[in-house]
């Protein structure tokens, strides 16, 4: 069996999310229906990050064990080809040993959320933004955000069914930046960490989008956390505006 | 009266280009139809750039008389609410005296072509970006770019249907950058003209292209400027990579 590492874009809106269901389409079950077609026989892959609903991804990563001896390139061609017409693209693809796992082997999950406060209606990128009304205080949610970072028990920023074992995470980064965009402004924020609880991307904007708006105070993110229940989170934002944006590996196997 | 000046942003997929025409979807048509609606009755606009079926804008520029002396962000406003679920929006609005023209005042139209060279479909931008095959050589191109600015006889550039009184024009800018892009690479053509005759900009862009992939020479472009031959040119580039994105004013209203 030869092991390939895959690198995965996909727009998330017509999928029930990156997990196979029964009878929903789902991006691992179009990339496992265009691997079949390519082996000639049923193959499973496994993802660092079973994104939402919703959920877009710039560089998933998945692993696929194949009988052939590919060529990573070929063997991405092969696959794109039978992707068609899904928004789902392979951008990179790898030779690992069996030592690589695409979820168990991954560090460091990084996500990108994209909220654009303007009033005019979103034209070139609906669907890739979250829109949310001006103004927005970008220090207030830089402020609010820095509660947030390191270990903490984050039961308060977890869907109600996250199956984790421990609502006990360690964040490494929250940036809030703010960018150019027209006719209003960008906030993009960069969320690190290990591993993720389940809607915890989208509870921390959601509750940091109050915040820039004035209806928290920075401070009450801190509280808020503190109190250590689901009732606590601010409003969960769209998933539309989620990238899974990498996955760390200790050895990078596209590197 | 009351003029008002629109900056306007929109995706051009749906529309059969930026003009009115009886019994097909125009931007401006879509525009007039909101504007009817706010006003109670009929109005025409005028534009700076009349762009083709599929171009996209950033910053179109549009001028209209109204009756009523209208709040700008109110007019904006009203006029997006009734614009809906067109992808076309009023991104900024001015008050204008009546010496200005959205057309005949403009010194500068600016257009920005999205190229995207990768081998994977692309996911997130489809219908934003124009897709060609690597590799693609950025000097080469600049190279060639150099040859088209200035004063010349544009008629190797110019489609067989433009209506333009002459195919004399100045280009003032035709920059070409490289810009980073998942799997692949953004090449940018920053392209300023005082005017631009019919399918100017992708006809540069399509040949340039020809030169990037190495099928042509750099030189080869001033050889087939100089030409005056619509024969002479490479072949014109999808419309969806075009961007009007600026237009420009000796007295802009929106600063």
């Amino acid at each position: 069996m030869h092991r390939y590492a895959l690198k995965i874009e996909y727009n998330g809106a017509p999928y029930h999310g990156w997990q196979r269901q029964v009878d929903l389409p789902s991006v691992q079950g179009m990339i496992e229906q265009a691997i079949g077609k390519v082996a000639g026989s049923a193959h499973e892959i496994a993802a660092a990050g079973r994104t939402d609903a919703g959920v877009h991804a710039w560089a998933q990563v998945a692993h696929v064990d194949m009988e052939r001896d590919w060529d990573t390139f070929r063997l991405s061609e092969a696959i794109n080809y039978h992707l068609k017409p899904n928004p789902i693209a392979i951008i990179g693809c790898a030779k690992v040993t069996e030592a690589f796992h695409a979820r168990f082997s991954a560090v460091e999950r990084r996500y990108i959320f994209r909220m654009v406060s303007r009033r005019a209606p979103i034209v070139h990128e609906a669907g890739l933004v979250w829109q949310v009304k001006p103004p927005l205080s970008l220090e207030a949610m830089q402020e609010g955000a820095k509660h947030l970072l390191g270990y903490h028990d984050f039961t308060t920023f977890r869907s109600s069914i996250c199956q984790g074992l421990t609502p006990f995470k360690t964040l490494d980064r929250l940036d809030v930046s703010e960018h150019p965009y027209p006719g209003g402004a960008e906030f993009r924020f960069d969320v690190r960490a290990r591993s993720f609880l389940h809607n915890q991307v989208r509870s921390f904007v959601g509750t940091l989008e109050r915040v820039g708006a004035g209806h928290l105070e920075p401070s009450d993110v801190k509280r808020r956390l503190e109190a250590c229940a689901r009732s606590a989170c601010g409003p969960v934002s769209a998933p539309h505006g989620l990238y899974l944006a990498g996955v760390g590996y200790e050895d990078d196997p596209f590197e």
